[in-house]
């Protein structure tokens, strides 16, 4: 017979190297904390309801606890014979207090103990993921608060569009990042349901109580039904699915840092901590984070395809297909907390160039629009307006001058409505302070987004 | 000059192939609805704020109502020429009205235009899918209802595993489909956003009132950020990741009506009207419409994919890139509807073969967990009540008899633990009936649950 | 009984709706050259081996002309009522020609049919795509030979690294190009296997002659697997593969287009042709081709990724899932067809701001590995001459200058090594023109490389 | 300033979790002897041009080989603080040899060093891909050879078709793997090209001899362009497009080695070996290796995509993103080799339950197609002949019982066309022998091309 939990019928074991492909312990021992601490539940459940007794309890209590404690002292060495961290956890105890351990398997099997535990494992980590995510919006309101008025060029397909504020941009990804936040909230409604109890696939026999485990482990639902229980992904494709979004609006500051590090725009300098040199090459000075963090969006975005493609078509309800959940949820925790780390890092010790950000507003003809809007307010038709403005632009970039340096004369003979009052409208900084339509870029309504993006954070707490 | 509304500073226009590679009118024709209702909300602001005069606006309406009856007749032809859905309406509106057409678009851009509609769009669609869902989950309760005592054999790694009431198993997606439908309800958060006044991406220095024209339209939140309004996509993405996840578990129904309906399980008939049959094998009949949908999961796939790829490292604000968010949405939109209705209407006319089910219990050893736990709950550690049971499992397949028809000493020989009372531990029905652990299969069960799930549907009226 | 072709044992047919979502009539009409081609062939191969008469051939054939006929003509409507492209074409020569058509379907079925049509819809397009990027890597030669002078940054990071000529840069784009060639040119290997023949998963009974088919519709290979030639769809995931990158390469070049069209870099100025303004600010002239290209990156990865998704774990033989295999690789070939001529095109009438480039070399600091690999030259260890370097570029920047404007005396101090022709390996022409190693940026290599690309274009014909 | 390489010109350090998340020696750890072998190369190329002495060779040379010799020993710790395999082998090499170690990285730069070490280590992964292939491919032509005349049911749709041999089952995946074969292959086009003396980006202005580094290394080709060869990394996308059309392969194989060996169909017996059992159902035997490859298809996809993705719209040459190119690769090639060699041991060990097989074709109406053909070789159009059978397999479906065993007179009272020699037609052994059109499933056929298989196995030798 061979020597596994699940041995009983068989007669000839799997070589080592089969075994080895089967075994998941290379990655879920991650899960160790969380397999001990639902066991705990369980076992005292099982006591309660006089499945075991106080006493088999107390003893398989006490080694869990054992374990855990040689775990969290590097003491343990998991082998992959015993194939995952569940019967990893369970040989040793067996090894600490004998037969009796045997007890502790009662009413429930690996399929619903390991949704349990990836449920116990997200728990978790989504606070942390939620309190990284606060971490970099704070970062970037201080820094909005302190380049309200810093004006820049918008730019739309890459090009200058309209000045705006610095801060105005920055609360843009505050923005972003908050939606991330509230999907990682969510996320948290279907993480938050107990698997435990269904067992195998379809409920037991044993007179269990699901909701004192609940209570136990303090998850706020339970899953209603047992096939849905132990077959159920769903929180960790959401989870996912998040960090693909999140990433994405990385990648978009990411590609900014990198672009406006460059020599052509030259409007931010990373500190040294969050650059690195070439090998080759001594006045280079990457965004090598900045960049590599946009790389490991592709990553992400792959193990959400990944988990995606594994559970298309299964047939319910545990199949070992599903052993693949878990080795890229963990990878991408831990590079989404690593990379909004890193950038929270990054803007904490930025060095903004305000003067190359001002200076870059000059002969751009970001300021055109406001021509636009001034012809429109004196009555012309606002697609007249636009198109009068665009043949002003022709003549201004084919003589080389911004539109502020056009003569009022040249101007008129474009339009009669235009007046001695355009100069005003042309300067970058009355372009970005008019703007104060709610959400506009203007340096009133920056400080005043500022105020609710501070209130938003407090709630947080 | 070129004859385009952007053309004012153009000397030459494009070849006609290249203008239809760049045009997105082949698409987002279908936006047409909702480009009107937001510009009819925008002229009624624009008004009432002073922008444009009352007749003017009453101009603008007018022309707009009838370009809506054009199309709802079927009397326009939109241009490739006119690019997209925006410029092909403000073209027919200046055909109608001349150049008063020209102000609508004062204080607006393409830019914050087509987020505008775009929203609309999904605030539109997100309540058809989520009724969609509601009718197949109201078919599978009602299903399910009706089977809450047919019992079938319950699978894991596509073997049997235990019995299971077939009721029990279509709740399973029951309760996949509600966090589907939770998902779609979660979409309409960062849907339910009004874009427009963002302008091209700084705001305007006109005095718009965006609080009124979200009233008018009907949204809940409006972007407090410029850039962030006419960038953001994340609704979407949030669309196509949650159709993904909805078709992840179709896919799975798919897989299961497939293998259920075919000539070795023959657990289930679809009726002729959701079969297909062969050109050359008059025999078949094929689950055509489940294989299909379960074929249409890689589209929806491919499309969140798609945009993901899209957005990521895009520098703020627009850039052209994001034209190709619609067209892939739409197209998954008319997919999920689809495939939603396919499944309602397989359920409701599926034959259910209720004694090929039952039969398939017979021999199959899917009791062998209820005499393990048997062993057991009569005081021997699970782990070797596991054992015990695998060798006499081990021993039945090679005489080729079920554990209930071998006898009662063979059994004891085993354990003497083992007495007359096994034989109704045994037998399938007392095995489902048994495991009335909360979500467990239990008839009993099955029915509770079936009266919470119609709660869950009433309450979505 | 149901009136379709396949409706012997049917009682009852499907709604519209069901009808219209099962069928591929709305994109497979694309395959109705090659469904008339292919039928062509296989009747007379019926009637060559005495299947069919001679006169029951020429009924055939003559009606499957008129219809060819009629389709080029526009006279033909498909219906969705017949399903698919191939009972539509039956249907039509039923009507022409009478019950004789019946004989057609003889020895053949819409498995190995279909798979016939798209195999040879490939053959067809592949010579277009290569034809299309060879156009492309003919204007990239041009235009390098033209630049093989032009200095400009080199980048790393987007730092500037080394200095290199722009005709260099360009025929980086020849080789990936090159590489894109020839996989479309492996691609053909995998296309050129003709499936029909196999007929529904098995062969046939009756006497047909493959090789004569495969003559007759110039395939020169013959799936010797039946159950291999209707479930294959490799032909077509390979061409989705390399339609990625060749997606990824150009989305490449048009990251860099849009960079260096960007007020900062500015290094080019494309067309009129090839560019849009803006809807509100007229002095915008925006790379919108290659923008949309970029974006479209993203719906050919996701036709690749929805492609694998369909086929994952799906059994033999033919399954109704592989329907969806069609209409996404339609779209990719259209894609990339039109992107890469919209690329030709952007190339031939850019204009190049030579001056722009080279005064991107000044004070850039792109010559600091020249200075580190003179002094390596001169004996010092190259890690320390690196050293050396970076502490002279920090100085220089410190001060503002460039390397070369910093006095020999200066220099001196950090290296006794340093003495006077340090100001000739300085200059950015003589760093370009010292890279003379196999494949570096020397004026002289370039030239050499245009003729090596010209030869390698000229084989292609 | 800081003690990196690359440090001259930095003042401050990177903290050490930012350093770890920017190093690569987690993963590249497993380059070690490819960047050994090409620094031996380079060295020696060196010394040959007298870039360096043949001392001061002969000392770098000695140091590496020290260097290699003791990782292979196991005596070798990385540092995070050297962040990647190339800057720890040197670091290591400095202090076996000094400060002469400084000189190893004339003209060259870690940016064409990392592609160099990269195209080797795929140089030689590769072969081992193809041998794991034909492995497979070899146990399928065995078991092929063995089972030509084994009949089962063919299916289409997961609905019994036509019977057909098992052996010609069989082979299809051997047609498949054969395509694959011929991918990798391919693959070694693009890989076997030298990128080292492309140095950071263009070149270098040393005399290098790239043709004496191919040799020395066994490439067959030398990049021609210094900017391609650093930012090239098709060679990985091919391999990860050519790894996922093996899984999907394979993942179809898995899927039916999961059917077949359920209850329902019984075709199969895996051995001990490649099961495994249940924790708490003991009668469970599953194909738990089957199902795990089936699922590992998820992450194989799930790096293709994320590579295409960290590539797309990167500028050139070499960025940080790119980093990200290595892991997914290397975890592939690990996974597919595992699972070709399970797929072979399964095959090698697996039962084949003849008799179910065959059984299966009993009242399966999987004869139908003989049926039709019969009628249609008799004269009638085929549309009419597989009508009239369809009605006949209804009425059979109707009484229960085999087309076969319905009365002559019955039958008759269909088609006056049918006679006494029908019996012999409607043999399920009759069905698959008279299908010997080239790839059909006869017995004839499938040993025929059992013989061409061995054919094309022993070429690749």
């Amino acid at each position: 017979m061979v020597d596994k939990l699940w041995g009983g019928r068989f007669q000839q074991g799997a070589a080592s190297w089969v075994e080895d492909f089967g075994a998941s312990i290379h990655f879920d021992y991650q899960l160790a904390h969380e397999d001990i601490e639902g066991s705990l539940a369980h076992s005292k459940m099982l006591s309660k309801v006089g499945i075991i007794s106080e006493e088999e309890c107390a003893f398989i209590q006490g080694g869990l606890k054992e374990i855990l404690a040689d775990i969290e002292a590097g003491k343990v060495q998991f082998s992959v014979q015993n194939e995952d961290i569940h019967l990893n956890i369970e040989s040793l105890l067996t090894e600490k207090i004998g037969s009796v351990a045997g007890k502790l398997h009662t009413a429930r099997s690996r399929n619903d103990q390991v949704a349990t535990d990836f449920h116990l494992w997200m728990k978790h980590r989504l606070p942390d993921v939620k309190a990284a995510i606060k971490n970099l919006q704070t970062e970037l309101v201080l820094l909005a608060d302190k380049h309200a008025d810093t004006i820049m060029p918008g730019y739309t397909h890459l090009q200058h569009a309209q000045p705006i504020s610095y801060g105005h941009y920055l609360l843009a990804y505050f923005e972003m990042l908050q939606r991330d936040y509230e999907r990682f909230e969510f996320n948290e409604k279907h993480t938050d349901i107990l698997p435990l109890g269904a067992a195998a696939l379809a409920g037991t026999t044993f007179p269990i109580d699901r909701e004192y485990v609940a209570d136990e482990l303090g998850f706020g639902n339970i899953y209603h039904n047992s096939l849905d229980a132990v077959s159920d992904r769903d929180f960790a494709i959401e989870f996912l699915a998040n960090a693909s979004m999140l990433m994405m609006h990385l990648s978009r500051m990411a590609e900014e840092l990198i672009l406006w590090t460059s020599f052509e725009f030259n409007y931010l300098e990373l500190s040294d901590s969050y650059s690195t040199g070439s090998s080759i090459m001594p006045q280079k000075k990457n965004a090598d984070f900045a960049e590599l963090s946009r790389g490991k969006t592709g990553a992400v975005y792959g193990q959400l395809m990944g988990l995606l493609t594994v559970m298309k078509g299964l047939p319910l309800a545990y199949n070992k297909d599903m052993q693949e959940d878990k080795s890229g949820t963990f990878t991408t925790f831990d590079t989404i907390i690593a990379v909004l780390k890193v950038f929270t890092g990054m803007l904490e010790t930025v060095t903004v160039k305000k003067d190359n950000m001002k200076a870059a507003l000059k002969t751009d003809y970001s300021n055109a629009t406001e021509l636009a809007d001034y012809l429109a307010k004196k009555g012309m038709p606002f697609r007249q307006a636009h198109e009068v403005t665009g043949k002003l632009v022709f003549e201004a970039i084919q003589e080389g001058i911004a539109l502020e340096q056009c003569e009022l004369k040249a101007l008129q003979e474009h339009s009669a409505l235009i007046e001695d009052d355009v100069y005003v409208v042309l300067n970058p900084m009355t372009a970005v302070n008019k703007r104060t339509s709610l959400g506009g870029t203007a340096i009133s309504n920056v400080k005043k987004e500022v105020v609710r993006a501070k209130g938003i954070l407090a709630s947080k707490m």
